[in-house]
């Protein structure tokens, strides 16, 4: 469920080694004897959920083959501070070398999920049937990773790509109106989603009038989405957008919003604190 | 002096754009008539440094030849809310399937410039001679990016990678006493950098004494930074580590500090407000 | 709407080119006097469709900015037996170095196209309202060149990958009954289309209640299609799949289907033969 | 001999796997349950010769190392409609989410194998020692896996790219004899194949006197090859090329031709009908 | 004729440029003021032929395209000591962070080529028809340029790659006579150079009865090739191999060889010196 | 010490045998029985120093996972003349074709580690405290791995990229002086080595009173090195550059430099020779 396409954490390691090796390698670490054996554990340093393990352990292995990392934590699950994630164990060169990278995937994909179980917890408190969505503001080469990172923290997933399905914005509508925007939506793109964004009720009237299958409340006040609520009765699911955060996403929720779309989840996450603790063995 | 090597913005944004676009191109674009033309405004939603300004018309470019780009502030320079920062010229389509991508990476890098300059400016108040400093701590995939938009932001680069110069921290001595480490990082790396990490007083005199060319005071407190400081006495400089914040930072600048590195400016950095203004010319 | 994203007309071409040309490059062209210039017509040698020529012009281009393509045909409208193309200038060595990849995408993409055409009419003949949909059937590497032929077909395109909406097929269905997979559907993936794959028409009656919002009839015969029809009435659109051909299909779009998919229009579609006549001008 | 270099197929089935997961990876395999385990059966649904085993394999290898698969029968090998080709044993999800992706190369590639086949037996019933040749007519990207569908097919291999031999068109006859022509290939490039296109039998005797060392009668009919194979008189061998069907193959083959080329085998062969068939084990 | 196929020199160029420009791209040129606008001239620091000035002009382009470079000697042609072979214009940072990719491409390239003519200069003097050969003993990943370079030095190009023609080797004659190994190579590639490499002159009687259509001389004396150009008498050309220098060279010539191969001109050439002075001209 | 950084070998392996083997692989291996096994052993042919050992393994190791390399020698460690350095097992059509490509590293690799020991053994000879710099006059695409084999020669390493450390030539001090451009560098990238490139004694005095960490002195006889030595007395290390030779480099190791530079061992050094020699075994 929270896994990554194969592949794509392969390439996105090998790019993030490749950028903080070198043409030179660890200048460092070519300093430490060969010989030393050590014991790590990756330690969370805060409360949050965990993501990334797969780029971890994949950069632990591209580095060498020597080095193997023992998971106590699986993605989405809560860790605690002080909690030991996991083990790596192996040469200190190697893991010293994969140490950062390992730790980059690790903090930035874990901060995802940790700030996304916070929205999904402040919105199920209040509406257990509120769904936590993202949305396509992620940062640059990183969007099947935050994406799956979304999963693991309970969210789940807006569009993939602009290829996915179709959502009509005001930008789209130069020229024509919401029910002629649908209709060719409908006839170029059949059996997929039409969603309209709608800044006000007459919209959403028009937009479902015209056979969207989703709508989203753009920018409306939780008075004005429950009252979209009312109107469109089940019909289809509603989508909340627009500059929610974790003080005003439950009242969305209770508002009546099948989904709550944020992108602070993605784009302003803060890392999350994770540390490698190191026991020499031999 | 902000501009990062030629290649990486033209494949940093194909890759984002193949994410974004995926097989099917834009489904909502589509729907568009071709013949409307626009004039797009981007705009400042905040008090901010711009940066990544490369790369936003990178993915205009490389979705369409026909849309045109004009910046009125050039990356490093500050925005104020409500700034037209750049004006996008050319058929509404390619715009609209572009925007997105191009926002993505001006925002989380205007996001990292920004933030790099509230450091600064911290700083500089109080010390004009310190620096602020980042840190391998960066988004995967997105190191050159980050490390130029720092520099926008007024901060200067530690690393770019694991090759740059050697950093002795103390994970690198199992086995080997801080003379050691730099004696032998001296010997097979001369003419680099010889940065040993220290916790204490004792061990800032040692690697001096061995031949460090930088001292990294990580974890101290600014007391303890100013007695270091006092110690070296302008031998070489002194970097401070260690969970600074921009409430932290003034005081290490302060006890004489010449480097205060963070990781928060490219790990943490919130994404910057920047949005799209449409206007259909015909 | 013809359109593939940007990126990809590029990298297919690059590909392309470097398996057509080797390590040596084109030992012929090589013999061929540099001064030479020519004026050469790609004609189409039967009735079809054309697609590609976004391809074709990148080939040209690609091996040497001095040729320059004039099409007479965009992609998706008609070519007789003998029409003239397009016409292309310049010298003639690297004419010939890039023919062969210009034309390997034009002539299988043109295939598709007018294979794709072919069961357009034939379906709209009888039903208007009955659209011709591909499948992931499709050869490796070539996904977004032949989803877009078949758009300049007049077929519409089902899932471009995987990650675009759900499709339950009965291996789906280990250990789960419609209505479970359904609920799951909806639960984990809001707001997408949730298809069912239906042998008989009891399933297509537990997949609408379970919520599917795109019903396959698999294999079934256009009278079974017909009383599936009847029972959905309209409230969710009809995809009729499973070996479907020329013949069968316009019985199908008799029966009332919203879409008839093929896989034959991508992976069994012959090479439409153009070809490249050669003038030369100096 | 059937084997395709190494890379080629790992790179291929990447690039494969890549378009048809996209950014959110198999969302319908997502909503089986993690331990259901198969045994699922690659059967043949015709009669044909199997080609792209070897890119199956790596495709399921791929998506997941616990799923394995065991072949029956090896690539060049006959099946029979309903033969179990291969087992493949592992996870339900990751079999479902590389089952069209083994099966878009396996299709494919033995359809190319199957036309082959059909040529060679039509062929060689006339004449053993002509064969079947390929061409340059390939599916873009798909070379490498084609030729060696080819030889599955029981065919051989002309040029693998313009780098291979010399082969000079009357495209490349401007302002060059085929005397002068030859005499600078064989100069510029000796110690290859020259091969020269010929529409009529003085061509043939020019380029034989000028040192051609394999000669292609173009668009000729039986009887003029027939004449020109006395001429040539096994001096160097005879290609036949020109819009050769299954029909007129053993007519060029009776009249002596040492290779008859056909691009029907790799541009327009359809797919070969494989399908996968599961069983739940656990 | 010298041209390396399309894309190779973009996309070595593009590897050589990440390569040495590393994340923060070039620190020194970072230091000069914006405004400085240069002439710089590449000039010859010897005797030699030019090879590489695609690479050279495609690094300074991918720089920045305000820099532009004028060749006054084309690639082939021979460059006293002292000659100005190109001037390059522009802002000097660019200039300055490009100049050392394009030395080194031009400096190996040149030093190939001037090898190269070096051997055929000395055994044209005494053979007019005995031409230089190549090897496939090329620095890895620098193939194309390498074949490229050495027609431009009037040299001419063995196989560039395992899959243009057969040569067998005593290596492959395990368990395999010359005869079997030859009847085989014409039977599965039929149409292609077979060449068998022989120690003595009954192997080269064996592989010419058996029908191979290229022999070489591995190691043999002068006197021994002399004996098996007389028994092969022009029935098809002879290689000589085999630790070839430019003093011997020309024995094997006037022993009547055909090509003379010598890997030392691709693995072993020193880099011929050009250098790169520099005016500011604003 | 000597290893290259992860995915440098894999991707440089990767890229050389696409580029030897072709569209249609090894044709005369094709040729050979399958069951053939045999024992092969890569043995030196003259005196020198092992570098690339690790490519050789990774290149039969991509052709097949049947054949396995044994070792005898490490990078870094003296070979003799005759010495087997590896033993090489496995079936005999992939140790063929994997031959060349592992040869080529190998050659070229142990080539400059060798060329490299003889600078060493010739300075350390007359001084044991200089050390042998390489330069950024590197092959193109191979910067690292002939990084890693000058450290196997017992060299060290000059600048990686342009982005290690600053070094100011005379171009870069158009409008600056050499006090200004160093000021620059200390302000813009604290921290890091600057090294200024001197022609004469003014210019070593005024570098160091600006705070140069590296002086270089370029061209200049080892009488001038002498006096700019005792001039700096050891305060920064002082490279020698411009011209050195085997010959003249004791000369400069005498007059008391630290870093002797070299591009010779790079771009120039002849590929060291080694072969393989095969025995059939079944």
């Amino acid at each position: 469920m929270h896994a990554v396409p194969p592949g794509v954490v392969r390439d996105a390691v090998a790019r993030a080694l490749a950028e903080d090796l070198g043409p030179l390698g660890d200048l460092t670490a070519a300093l430490v004897p060969d010989q030393v054996m050590v014991v790590a554990e990756i330690r969370s340093r805060g409360e949050g959920v965990l993501a990334g393990s797969a780029c971890a352990t994949e950069a632990f292995g591209q580095v060498s083959p020597a080095v193997s990392v023992q998971w106590n934590v699986d993605d989405g699950m809560r860790m605690a501070k002080g909690d030991v994630v996991a083990t790596v164990t192996g040469p200190l060169a190697p893991v010293l070398t994969a140490e950062r990278t390992a730790l980059n995937f690790l903090c930035h994909l874990s901060g995802v999920a940790t700030l996304t179980r916070r929205f999904v917890d402040a919105v199920e408190a209040v509406n257990p049937r509120t769904r936590v969505w993202d949305t396509r503001k992620t940062l640059p080469g990183l969007r099947a990773l935050e994406k799956a990172a979304v999963r693991a923290g309970g969210g789940v997933n807006h569009r993939g790509s602009l290829s996915d399905f179709v959502l009509i914005k005001d930008n789209h509508l130069a020229g024509l109106t919401i029910t002629q925007a649908v209709h060719r939506a409908r006839e170029r793109w059949p059996g997929r989603t039409v969603e309209v964004e709608c800044d006000r009720l007459e919209q959403v009237i028009e937009a479902l009038a015209a056979g969207a299958t989703l709508i989203m409340c753009d920018n409306m006040t939780p008075e004005e989405v429950k009252e979209c609520v009312a109107v469109v009765n089940g019909r289809v699911p509603i989508e909340v957008s627009g500059g929610v955060t974790l003080e005003t996403a439950p009242r969305y929720a209770a508002a009546g919003a099948d989904l709550i779309s944020t992108s602070a989840i993605t784009q302003s996450a803060p890392a999350f604190d994770l540390g490698l603790d190191l026991h020499v063995t031999s």
